[in-house]
């Protein structure tokens, strides 16, 4: 286990990455705390919860709405929790989002840690605070930006993580890497995902680079006024997409991410070359590079994303492998742009 | 008008007291604001509306509820608010709580500004931050501590505000002379509740007296973790009788000081001359002093108060008149004081 300390303005994150299960209890009282988790991992590790408190929601990113958080609320009046009491959300990247929310309006704001059993959890989900949930296919439209006091990162959990989910992770992977990191571009090109999924102390690595470099990003920009917009690469027509055509969310940002790069090339100058790699990278792990989508209606819903202000949206553009941009669209230009350019 | 700034630690609230409604121009960019009040304020005032979008929720403490967050998170989006989108909470404290809270989670927060309309919302209900909804019969169960960007005192709103919602205002008033204000009770003594409803000076320098109160005690303990805590005075028997038997906020907050009364005079010898004073004064302003409750029922409610930890609760109770302490009573020890002392 190593034990790494990130400084928010709110308070320190501790991040125990290697970590055996059985030493959350050193870390929480477990009679002054309740898990959140839902029916697939409580299912699949229902011995790991005997003796704690346990909220079980339903899985899938469709009970990602209000009506869960309501549940929990209540499952919380049951359980006489109060003011001292810690929640634990393990899960993918919605059980984090959820608990985490939950967490930050009941009685006004309880502590909370993490326990990310998913990649796409463990490099992006569960780092720097975003906690919500979706207002019917608007993604993340309501929430709070608010820091758990743990990470808790026990790769155990990987071994039962079904292959469709690790190729969703890597698409966080991968935009890490399109936006940030050259290097880790290259490995990516050079090993596969088999590599990764055979390899415990490669993908150990690799979840712990990520994580560093989404905490660094967040670190330095916590509540999202420059650098951490980079993060959105992908993300804003992938929102757009992912709720309507019901897509797991590393499809919707592959296809975003395919998006980006196209208007990349036209309005940045990025170059075709580097585009095709990064079109590669995508294919190598099994993402989609291309769906059939009504452009009209996915551009209504892209005009509500968080991003925009009046008639325009900060939108991430490659400049390089390595580096992205934040470069400021006009809702007509766009509306051009997802048109005929897709 | 006159202008004062508090320094919270996330930012200042600045406060207009005495200021008419159309100055609001000059403070907000209405094409980028929106309102929202309940039915009964916007009936009452629509002509000062005009040219402002505003979300009109239903009247009444029974929809301070999920629901009513629900609706207005969907009114916005209709209204393609984002992330630059000003709220302005006009009304009572059921509405400045809503709005605020609303507010608070759209997009992980908007800036907000209030206009209470009432005696309650403008001496205490919209000052301090806290906002948030009833879950089913808890009050405020959910909910934030969040500051406005600034409060708004329009007295021209108390002309149509009904006796019995002066006399709901007045139990706060007298409990902030209770526990801070001895001058403030002797006034309150002197004077009468037709009084202060004829008299517009006399109303807007006791509101301003009151604000001054609580703004001073948030101040200095924003998040509650001790002087802050005074203010629950008449609260938590309050709160838990208040959803259950149907009562306004200042009926059950007087019952509730009745009901902290006589535990102080039970365990930290409270005299019954003074006991006798506050009794009077309420009684002067029409507030209740006692109902027949179910004391089992009540109990179990207030064992979810928001204050208490394991097997204690904080409780607020008079030393002398215009002082009050903070004492820790065991449940056990509160069950009998509940059911044997009404």
């Amino acid at each position: 286990m190593t034990k790494k300390e990130f400084p928010f303005s709110e308070k320190a994150v501790a991040v125990y990455f290697n970590a055996a299960f059985t030493f959350l209890d050193s870390i929480i009282d477990r009679s002054a705390s309740v898990i959140i988790t839902d029916r697939n991992i409580f299912n699949l590790y229902q011995q790991k919860f005997t003796g704690w408190r346990t909220v079980v929601i339903p899985s899938g990113e469709e009970h990602k709405q209000q009506s869960t958080i309501d549940f929990i609320i209540q499952q919380l009046i049951e359980l006489e929790a109060d003011r001292n009491t810690f929640i634990v959300g393990i899960g993918g990247g919605v059980v984090t989002d959820i608990a985490g929310y939950a967490a930050g309006v009941y009685m006004r704001g309880l502590k909370f840690g993490f326990i990310p059993t998913t990649i796409l959890a463990m490099v992006d989900a569960a780092i720097g605070g975003k906690n919500g949930v979706d207002a019917g296919i608007y993604k993340n439209l309501v929430g709070l930006i608010r820091q758990p006091e743990f990470l808790f990162y026990d790769y155990s959990f990987l071994e039962t993580l079904p292959r469709e989910e690790w190729v969703n992770g890597f698409a966080e992977i991968i935009k890490h890497a399109c936006i940030k990191d050259e290097v880790l571009f290259e490995a990516l090109e050079s090993h596969s995902l088999d590599s990764y999924m055979k390899d415990k102390d490669l993908i150990a690595a690799l979840v712990e680079k990520n994580a560093g470099i989404k905490f660094a990003v967040v670190l330095g920009d916590e509540f999202e006024t420059g650098e951490r917009k980079l993060l959105n690469f992908g993300h804003t027509y992938g929102h757009a997409i992912e709720n309507v055509y019901h897509l797991p969310h590393g499809h919707a940002v592959s296809l975003g991410i395919v998006k980006a790069l196209k208007i990349s090339g036209e309005i940045n100058n990025f170059s075709s070359t580097e585009s095709k790699r990064v079109m590669d990278v995508l294919q190598k792990y099994s993402l989609p590079v291309n769906l059939q989508v009504d452009s009209q209606s996915v551009f209504s819903i892209l005009k509500m994303d968080k991003k925009r202000s009046k008639n325009e949206i900060n939108y991430i553009l490659m400049d390089k492998i390595g580096k992205a941009v934040i470069r400021s669209i006009s809702f007509t230009q766009l509306e051009k742009l997802i048109k005929e350019n897709i």
